[in-house]
């Protein structure tokens, strides 16, 4: 199958179904949430939900409750993360970030509406999901975000700011920063499609690799475009390693997260092209 | 019994409680949310959610956790609330507010994380509360606090400041900003109790009555202490109503309530001694 058109099959799937779970009233708070989440965006998260669960003979219809759930949680930390207090960034996607779309007050209530509303939306009965796998799903996304997931990693980078750092350390903030939200992605999905120890396993190997390439290719790309070096207070890959080693370790990671993919042998074939899409990939 | 004494051993329970479920590390988020969380409060809520499980005969074991996670929640709104963006406060409870005692992006990170805790405390198991009860659980919490509720209203009042408001307008803020939360604290009580329809239908009555109440309460105490003058683009219903009106109408929500109770006869009367505490205390 072309990936390509796996992606916009998904993409086109998980937007109708992110618009159905998302507030319709014309109050400013619900108009807010729209435009973050409807706006654009890869759906790079919910396609991981969908195509692990698949993988393992798991039904689409199941996973796209927990598809459109990580898909609202990754809003709500690029809200949070944007705002002036943090990266203090004024645009994400080519648009207007939600704090100067609205304003900075209507930013941080959309960012808490939005990760209360993915939790609304985990706890629905999903394509028939029984209460204790709705149980897993919600434990999953809370480890993810926790203090020691994304949450912890954003304090630990702004925490951290101005000072010098390692390489361990940096590993640390990206696994927390985005390998963790990546990798629940890949496990919600494997829980939906009743993953065994081992299946479970080798697929939240493959979810962290392609996080951190994922994170690791962000920096490349940001650095390319010129804009890391007008924001040399945040964290950035190629900044402290240099652009070929930067290259090196995504390409390891990339070949680290196929190699967990082996043993599923031809099943395997879109989360493959997945981990390929992540390193090629120039936006 | 004596309601002071109720107060007092819920309360010590309910620190110990908080105090093993929120993270221990001495990282800065760790540390501002237990700040936050430990520093004070009257554990309204979560005595609200124990009180209503006992008075069904449900056991305070089973609602501990339930009961953590609602003052939890509490913590994450007020945090957030605070905010420069917000209502700007300095302090609260006597004590800098989280973003004084620490910075902006803590005081952001550490409500997110403890909005997520919330949710992670609640899908525990419970003193063996089964994962169906758990999920109703989360189903009150995230509906109290969504578009329709919590964050509805704070993002409501928000919008209109500034504007001329009228009765109708501020009633419906308060239902959304205080009771929503209040009421649902009574709601997971009534859940862990095993609470029958009519049951439920009672107790969420009392629980929006003396929500109301709290509310109308907390302005009156503000104004009397000089504070609503200074914060005059801020809602208060004794600005808006006059002092003697907004005790009466506190003392009406508050009788309101006690006959919500009346079905309840004897077993009702630490919820009857919870309505009269909001209308007679002084802080």
């Amino acid at each position: 199958m072309d990936i390509r058109e796996y992606f916009e099959k998904r993409i086109k799937e998980i937007n109708l179904a992110l618009d159905k779970n998302l507030p319709k009233s014309k109050d400013m708070l619900s108009m807010a949430m729209r435009y973050n989440v409807l706006g654009a965006g890869k759906r790079l998260r919910p396609i991981l939900v969908i195509a692990a669960a698949q993988m393992l003979g798991g039904k689409k219809e199941k996973a796209m409750l927990p598809a459109c759930a990580i898909e609202l949680v990754h809003n709500f930390t690029l809200i949070h993360d944007d705002l002036p207090c943090m990266d203090n960034d004024d645009y994400r996607r080519g648009r207007l970030t939600l704090h100067k779309a609205y304003n900075e007050a209507v930013a941080v209530l959309a960012g808490d509406a939005l990760l209360n509303l993915a939790f609304a939306v985990l706890v629905k009965e999903s394509g028939g999901a029984n209460p204790s796998i709705r149980i897993k799903l919600i434990e999953e996304v809370s480890n993810a975000l926790g203090v020691y997931g994304l949450v912890g990693g954003q304090a630990k980078e702004i925490s951290l700011r101005g000072q010098e750092l390692d390489l361990a350390v940096i590993e640390d903030i990206y696994m927390k920063k985005t390998a963790a939200l990546i990798s629940a992605a890949v496990r919600l999905g494997a829980i939906i499609g009743n993953a065994n120890k081992k299946e479970l396993s080798l697929l939240t190997s493959y979810g962290k690799h392609i996080g951190i390439a994922f994170q690791i290719m962000d920096d490349i790309l940001e650095f390319m475009s010129g804009e890391a070096k007008r924001k040399e207070d945040e964290l950035n890959y190629v900044l402290f390693m240099g652009l070929e080693e930067a290259k090196e370790a995504a390409g390891k990671n990339i070949e680290l997260a196929k190699e967990s993919l082996r043993y599923f042998g031809r099943r395997g074939e879109i989360l493959l092209g997945i981990a390929d899409y992540i390193i090629t990939r120039d936006h």
